[in-house]
């Protein structure tokens, strides 16, 4: 059953409604050559010995309206021989620069309130051109000239504009095209990412061989992929981490029938009940369960804090209680360093970002996007079919994420009924137990990362690395401790 | 149904066994003046304005051979009218000197492997006189002259023993009699201690108002109180925490039966798949999921390592498989250099320790204990006896522990069907979630310290004294953030 009128329920957005009604500024921006896009003199950057560019890209000719804004960092080494990878996160609304690029996995991090930048010794950049994209428009800097396009998002949009994107992004840079490319994201980019692969997958059936996108496969984490499995295995979670009691989990299934398929119509005891669940959550980081939260008063910023993922399961977005989680990672502050870092007027002129002066501050998470109007329930077919297509696909776990846990994963995988080719076993890295892996037929590979939350490279840098390295070579994980 | 010939299978015990056949070494020591037991160069030792008393109560007259070894610390202020607190570990074999005073609770922490101790900000004796105890004999420097006892012990003995060690001791310690008085400890513990606090109930009922005990109440953390849902808790929290496979998962359920009262006669199928449980455990931490093993080569030591806890769930000790787990801290190494620092000749003379010249080096955990012939397989009625006899009860669970998991101890809880009082909610240490916490009608408390392994003072030392002193006072656990 496709879901339609998922509505996010950001209730404080007062102000995205006020900008939404603004008179339109007709400002567009050339999608030019990547030299202008070079990145020079960003303030507090460490410096290094390779190039990135920061950028728009406009949707033209049919959408000239449109732009996103991508952040790319080409490999440390080899740059022309390595692959290149799209990293996307989720939400839907929240930023693959303030999240994947400047807390996660990218060569900057910013990880003070101060200017300065901490270089990222695990950066995915060590092993291949790192592209990070906010899409779709009203993400980040991504922009819209027409605001009637903030009305009308949702996943098809989502990967079609991304799927524009792409294609433009490759005329700037020609010299990437016949690199192996891969896509990778995590949390609602569990929908992005097999959603964009499907719209590449199906267009490089129907157009000439050189004007085919080079895919291989992709990798996501703390995935949202089949609505049912993610809400039973985030109940399921909850109570085997002790977060809620054994009588709540019981109503939970009980009254909310969390196995069957989800339907909008739900008793008043299962949203008594989900209330009550939600806010079970309010004390401690439902994405990183084990640590703290953040309380320093430095780091209340103008927007109030949003969840990273709204929009599924949605049996949660029929609540507002969603927003009243805490977004955190490992230092729980660093979610509003960032959104200081990229407010800043110098580092704007420095990324190329922003140029249409946007009413609105920068957010990680959104704070324009009102709605998402299309989303389906599950993406396990489109998964099934990229198999059958012979990509490659890791799915990736970290373990102490209560949002989209790796009990939730486990249940999707399950559903999809893969034969264990390798089974369950423990991966190393260096000395210890990085997590455990299964391998199935087709192409599937599962692994979780031990002890790591929502954003896994925040909590386990190097762990994730090599997790992405051993995806990118399509090589076993490691099975000894030395 | 009760347990006969739970043995210990520790197959690398060939030492043991020809220490058992030692000629019998007939020394007794006087249970003399409790200045003769005070303790002072310790070497290592900060200073301090507390006393701490070590020897041995001998278990006189009718057992004169056995005598067992305790380390005894005043409160840090206002001794005389703080409670008097027992402290036990489990094992069965594990010593309370070496857990509980000298890795978790204690105020002399052995925290490196040089000669110094660390003095412990969160040491119990802020709120109580701390006592830990060796028992049975063969633990620690506990001991028997005839070497006929240790083939005899169980948790009967273990109870009758440490009661008579109860009642002499006070007899050293007259001043402590009227003091409050509460039984701690953890794991196999949980066996002891209510068992200790029913012979110390009974025989109240039987003395004269001067020769009773003036038990208050206990409280035990990630304790083995009722053998199927410790089992089944045990096997469902692995996989919920992504530590064997759905189908390991799926089978054991299905051969071994687990919710059924436990059998000896088990299926070749169910022992096999108890076999490859305990192996996916091979490469972390069952105590401790989370933090990483002890690797160094300087932590190698004579004997090889055991496990904590041995005797329970039954099943598991059907198998010799349980003693390859590793046993580990939050430094995983601490064990050893705790074992380091006890079997040094000066620090066996500053604790008056060892006087009998033991054939065989100081463990934690016993390694002349060679059976267990006796153990109930639940205590859950025994505990029922106690609340409803006015006792005060509080469980913990520290939540990251594989071994006896807070899963377990829902389940254990939930078979006991008290009534919820106080429903299931956050508590607080300072500004941060420390656990969550449930009270029931009639005196019972169950509490969870977030993060914390199977040795909770050892990763939540501040939280734990929290708790600890919350128990003491009888009053509900911090209830918000500031």
């Amino acid at each position: 059953m496709k879901k339609n009128a998922l509505w996010l329920l950001l209730v404080l957005m007062l102000p995205a409604i006020a900008y939404g009604r603004k008179p339109e500024k007709k400002v567009t921006v050339s999608s030019g050559r990547k030299e202008e896009d070079l990145v020079t003199g960003l303030p507090g950057q460490p410096p290094v010995n390779f190039r990135h560019y920061a950028g728009y890209v406009d949707l033209g000719p049919r959408q000239k309206q449109k732009a996103l804004f991508y952040w790319f960092f080409e490999a440390q080494h080899n740059s022309s021989g390595r692959p290149l990878v799209l990293w996307l996160n989720g939400g839907p609304g929240c930023s693959s620069v303030a999240y994947g690029a400047a807390q996660e996995l990218g060569p900057f991090l910013v990880r003070t309130n101060g200017g300065n930048l901490t270089f990222n010794d695990f950066s995915w950049n060590k092993e291949a051109n790192m592209l990070f994209l906010e899409a779709p428009v009203g993400v980040g800097f991504s922009y819209t000239n027409n605001s009637v396009d903030l009305g009308k998002l949702g996943d098809q949009v989502t990967s079609e504009d991304s799927l524009t994107f792409l294609i433009n992004w490759f005329m700037k840079f020609p010299e990437f095209r016949s690199n192996e490319f891969y896509l990778t994201g995590e949390s609602y980019a569990g929908h992005y990412v097999p959603q964009l692969a499907e719209v590449i997958y199906d267009r490089n059936k129907k157009v000439p061989r050189d004007s085919r996108i080079n895919l291989k496969g992709f990798m996501i984490g703390n995935a949202a992929i089949n609505e049912e499995t993610d809400m039973t295995g985030l109940v399921d979670y909850a109570w085997s981490h002790a977060i809620v009691s054994d009588e709540l989990h019981s109503n939970l299934h009980s009254t909310c029938r969390l196995e069957e398929e989800q339907t909008s119509n739900k008793t008043i005891q299962c949203i008594e009940n989900i209330k009550a669940f939600s806010e079970a959550y309010n004390d401690i980081d439902i994405y990183s369960i084990y640590t703290p939260v953040c309380l320093s008063s430095d780091s209340s910023s103008s927007s109030p804090r949003r969840p990273k993922l709204v929009v599924s399961p949605s049996l949660f977005t029929y609540h507002d209680m969603w927003d009243k989680f805490p977004a955190a990672g490992y230092d729980p502050c660093t979610e509003a360093y960032t959104e200081n870092y990229f407010n800043r007027k110098d580092v704007q002129v420095a990324l190329h970002a922003n140029v249409t002066n946007l009413p609105y501050p920068y957010t990680p998470c959104s704070g324009v996007i009102r709605r998402w109007s299309e989303a389906p329930s599950t993406v396990l077919p489109t998964i099934q079919k990229l198999l059958t297509g012979g990509l490659r696909i890791w799915i990736y776990s970290g373990d102490t994420d209560g949002r989209v846990p790796v009990t939730s994963t486990r249940y999707s995988i399950k559903k999809m009924g893969p034969k264990v080719m390798l089974p369950w076993r423990s991966w190393f890295h260096e000395s210890q137990v990085g997590g455990w892996v299964e391998t199935y037929a087709g192409g599937l590979t599962f692994a979780t990362v031990r002890g790591a939350g929502h954003q896994v490279p925040v909590f386990a840098p190097a762990q994730s690395l090599t997790l992405f390295s051993h995806f990118l070579s399509s090589t076993p994980l490691p099975s000894k401790r030395f």
